[in-house]
Parts: structure tokens; sequence; C-alpha cells
């Protein structure tokens, strides 16, 4: 028998041992893969970033699928990017930087490619959402874990399960199969109940846009994907427009730049983009198709209930919580039938 | 300019506009990089484990290096580990499982290499540590951040910064230049007094024993490194036995396996291990030499302010907390003079 470790993915584990008795609690892959279709939600191709890397040194593809976030988050940013999309300004140019531990950056390395017209300039502002206000309700039953539970949260902006024991906020939330982040303002914050803010988090995967200094904001036309441990510093201080749904691998796996900040040295060094585009302007069987588990159903609910408390087999010892970043909301491909 | 992202390392940023003005607040990496020589603290050869690799498609070495963890933590298991690499033992294995945003794993692929006589098994008992007691001392310009923040704990066995809100514990705190988490028992949890464990926590780059399923809890040959964001949930069920202090990139860097799990195909995708060896085994000469800052050092507090709240020119919204494993202990080679 392989020495495992468990896995975030899909696992039947052969315990023989065990094969009289009752069966042993789902794993949290096994909790989403058996999910009821209608708790799979279709992601529309015009949400699907699609960018093809060149293909690598045995002439393999290297496809990566980024879902843009939806509405009313960053989505002055986003218009941007689906403008640079359209005007097909990101081919030809290349992944630049990879930096361990931190992020995969791509973009124009001569930064002297001319952007599209008609760009929009982004306030600060608008890395974060006020709020009118927010409710909530605790289990009882997981309010027992005191507050380091993931407990249901029906009447929160209509969104999915809250935790609270944020380093980085008063809580953080799924909201529409994302990982968002809320404070209450500076005279309220110890009640949760008026003057919220919201704004989306660097988990893994997660898509920004790179920035100079403040007061820039970046246009869109620099992108990054966090390929490290969740730098959630740069919540607030950049804006995120999306998430790697597919590839991330392509991009993780690059070798790490040895100039300042994880940039290559050389040209060579530098990973070509091919073409990046909005999946619904690619022809219809082209077009990649995903969806998520909703973040607002009972079967998101228990998923993320078991990855703060892993009760199958292969666990002694639950957690009894788990920071958000480690709630990865389940994607996968739709598949044709 | 570069479209540039803050970083981990130390970096000098050029901000003309602020030329005039005084001195901005040095960034985290900065901070470390000014500590005084007393505040770094050398490690013993004797406790660095040296991984060479295969070299690169292009010949270039890939050494891996790793600190073991000190007394108390996981003896046993190191205890094994020690005795595996004066065997010469993991000589032509090969890293045969790398899963992104997990971990990649190396050993034996073939699993039939007979263990060296007189490995020690080792009992789940052993994951975390009781203690007698802790107490700690609130700093009451930190506590204002509403537990939030990092704040100093001279008395608490010793150790460094104290991180109050841990999603997988009642804290986190630093010691010897480790991270590590702290619990009560059921019935003192909300004390903090008495009945405490203690255990080393699965960030970023923490090396760890491969297992079977429960009792079994690895005999050290089969080891893992963290290459995502810190899986947590790990924590208590695996024994934690090193940090990879240099080359994490040789192992974050490989392709990603395509099997379950993120194991290889075939043979000819695995990584071949040349050779790995207790560093003070190697001729003086060659072994590696690496220091860390002190966690029980002022330095070392100021450093993880500064992660938990970027006041550095970048940043407009520092955070206002930070989790512990977005705190890395700053360690460097130590430079010849």
């Amino acid at each position: 028998m392989k020495h495992l470790l468990p896995t975030v993915a899909v696992l039947s584990l052969a315990v023989p041992a065990l094969a009289q008795e009752a069966t042993p609690p789902p794993s949290p892959g096994e909790i989403a893969a058996a999910a009821p279709a209608r708790d799979w939600v279709a992601i529309a191709p015009s949400d699907l970033l699609v960018m093809d890397l060149a293909p690598d040194a045995k002439s393999r593809p290297r496809r990566v699928v980024i879902q843009l976030m939806p509405a009313p988050f960053s989505q002055g940013w986003i218009g941007n990017v689906r403008k640079l999309a359209a005007a097909h300004w990101w081919d030809g140019t290349s992944v630049n930087r990879v930096q361990d531990n931190y992020v995969a950056q791509w973009g124009d390395a001569t930064e002297k490619k001319p952007l599209p017209q008609g760009l929009a300039a982004l306030s600060e502002d608008a890395y974060s959402l006020a709020l009118d206000g927010i409710t909530y309700w605790e289990n009882p039953k997981t309010n027992a874990m005191r507050l380091k539970a993931v407990w249901l949260s029906p009447e929160a902006f209509e969104g999915g399960p809250i935790i609270r024991d944020d380093s980085y906020a008063d809580a953080g939330m799924f909201w529409k199969g994302w990982p968002v982040a809320m404070a209450g303002d500076a005279k309220a914050d110890e009640i949760f109940d008026r003057g919220k803010y919201v704004w989306p988090v660097h988990c893994y995967g997660m898509v920004g846009v790179g920035r100079n200094m403040s007061p820039d904001t970046g246009s869109g036309a620099e992108l990054y994907a966090v390929i490290g441990h969740a730098p959630r510093h740069l919540d607030r201080n950049i804006a995120v427009v999306g998430r790697v749904v597919s590839g991330i691998e392509y991009l993780s796996s690059l070798p790490r730049g040895t100039e300042e900040l994880g940039f290559y040295k050389t040209e060579a060094e530098r990973t070509p983009i091919g073409s990046i585009r909005i999946a619904s302007d690619l022809p219809a069987a082209e077009q990649p198709r995903f969806e998520y588990l909703s973040t607002e159903s009972d079967s998101f609910a228990r998923y993320a209930d078991a990855r703060a408390n892993r009760r199958d087999p292969f666990f002694i010892k639950p957690a009894g919580g788990a920071d958000i970043c480690n709630i990865p909301v389940p994607v996968r491909p739709v598949v044709a039938k």
C-alpha cells in the first residue's frame, strides 16, 4: 500500500479492517461528489477567461481557465480585462515573474505595448464594498466550537457559511461561490450589525491586478495568480478579479525567476502567451464549461464543515476549524452528455 | 517602472515622490535585514538534512536543505530520519508524488527497499506535547487590535509572539524559530492557564512523515514538503519533523503528478534523489550554514508586527493581523567572512 497523505480530491480508500463496520464518514471531496445536480451552478462562458500558454517542452498544450468575479466586486477592472481580451492585447505577451510561495505574473514584459482605448481608471475605494448591514444566525451546535467552527448563515446577504476566526477581518464568508471577508466600521466592529465592508480575499489560485505605487490601481493588463500560501496582506490593497478554475499547475510549476521579486533574468526564461480570450468569444465547441458547488447549498455547508472537521478514515484528530482559504470552493468541468 | 507586487524578500523601493519626506516605514524584510547579529541564531549542521536531487535538464544542481525540529518535538521520528540518512537509505530513491497546492513527497517508489535496523515505532500521542501550563502577557498597545494582532509573550515557555485568532487552535506561537500551535484541555480551554497541548504546524515548506492508516505513524522513510496553502488539517494527524530552509523551489516547481493524489504515472517522471545526508556528515567545506532570526528577539517581534500590519510604501491598508503561516521565520545562509 502506498504511504498516502490525505487529499483534497475525491478519494476512495480501501479499508479492509473496517469493511464489516459502518460506512466511514465521507471526506470533503466525497461530499462534493455526492451533491445533487441542483447544487451545482454553471459558470457562464462569458465569465471565463481562457489563457493558452505556449506548449511545453514536450509540445503539450497548457490551458489556464480563469473565472471572473461576479458583480458587484471589482467590476471596473473586470471591464478592462474584457476589453483587453477582446483586443487580443495579451497575445504574444508572456509570464514574466514567478516568485516562490507567492505569485506568477503575466503581461507585457517590454512595458511599451500601447493599451487599448477606453480602459477605466479605478479608485482604491473599489478594493472593498460598503454594505448597509448584515445579520447572521448562529448554529447552536457548531457554536459550541467556540466560534471556531463553520456555521450556516442563511440571512447574511444570502451567503453561505461564515468563518469567524479570520486573522485579517472580522469574519470570512462564502458568497455565490467565492470566499470574501468582512469588517465593521471603526465604531461598530464589535457588533457585526452595521456599517460593514466586504472584499474578495487572496487565496491560492486567486487572480489579481498588478499595480504601481498608490494611488495607481492597475489597469488589468498586468495580472497575477497566487501560487503559494494565501497572501492575505494583499487584501484591500490590490484588486482581485478572478480565480484559476483549471490549469493552475501550468503556472505554479513554472521555474522560479532568479531576479528580485521572482522576475526572470532573460527573455528565454519567460513563458509565451499564445492568446487570452473570453470563452464566449471562442467557437462554441471549444468553449470550456465549468460549474461550482453552490456555497449557499446544504451540500457546501456539509463540505465546509468536513474541511474544518476531518472525520474520514485517515484522520485521528479533527481540527475544529479551518481558515477560509483552506476551504476551496469545489469547481469541476461540466461533462458533455 | 515594473508593475510590482510587494515581496516577502528584502526590497528597496525607489520612491522619488517621497524622497524629501520622512523615511517610510520599513518592510518586514527590511526589519529582518537590519536586525543585529546577536538576534540571529546559527543552525547546527547536525540539525540540517541535505538532499541533493539529480541535476535538472540543464545539468544544474538541485540542493534542498531541511532543518530538523528541535527537541522536544517529534524526536522519535527525527531519530529515525538520522538513522536513515546515516545508512544512505534514500540514495537512489526519488520524488514520487507532487500534488498541486499540497505536497511533494519522496521515498522508495518500489516500497520494497528494506529499512535499516533499529528504527523506532512511534505513538500517535507524540504528534503533540502536553505541558504543565502557560502564562502570557498581553501588550496593551496591540491588544487594542481585538486579539487580532501579534503581541509579545516573554513568559510563554520562553517563546516569541502569540497569535490568538488561529482557526485550528486556541493560539499560535513562535518558539525557538518555529511556529507552533496550542490548545487547552476540554475543561480549561477558555482559560489558557493549564492543561496545555502544543504541536508543530503545517506551514509552507514544512516537512512531515508520510504514513498509512492509523494507528500507523510512519517511520520517517517517506517524507513530504508542503508546497501550497498551509494544510493545517494535517496538524496533530501526522508528524512534522522539519522545514525546508533552502531549495524549496526545486520541489515546488516540479511537474505535478497526473495520477490520484499527484503520484507520477511513470518512473521517468520521478525525480531521482542522489543522496540525503546530515550536513555534519559532509566534509566541513561542503556543509551548508544557515541562521534564523530569533523568534524571541525584539527584531522578530517587530518583523511579525510588520507582517500583520504592512506600513511600507506599497500598502494602503494594513490588515491588522496575520495567520501564523503568513509570518515565515526569516532564515538566511551564513556568509563566510
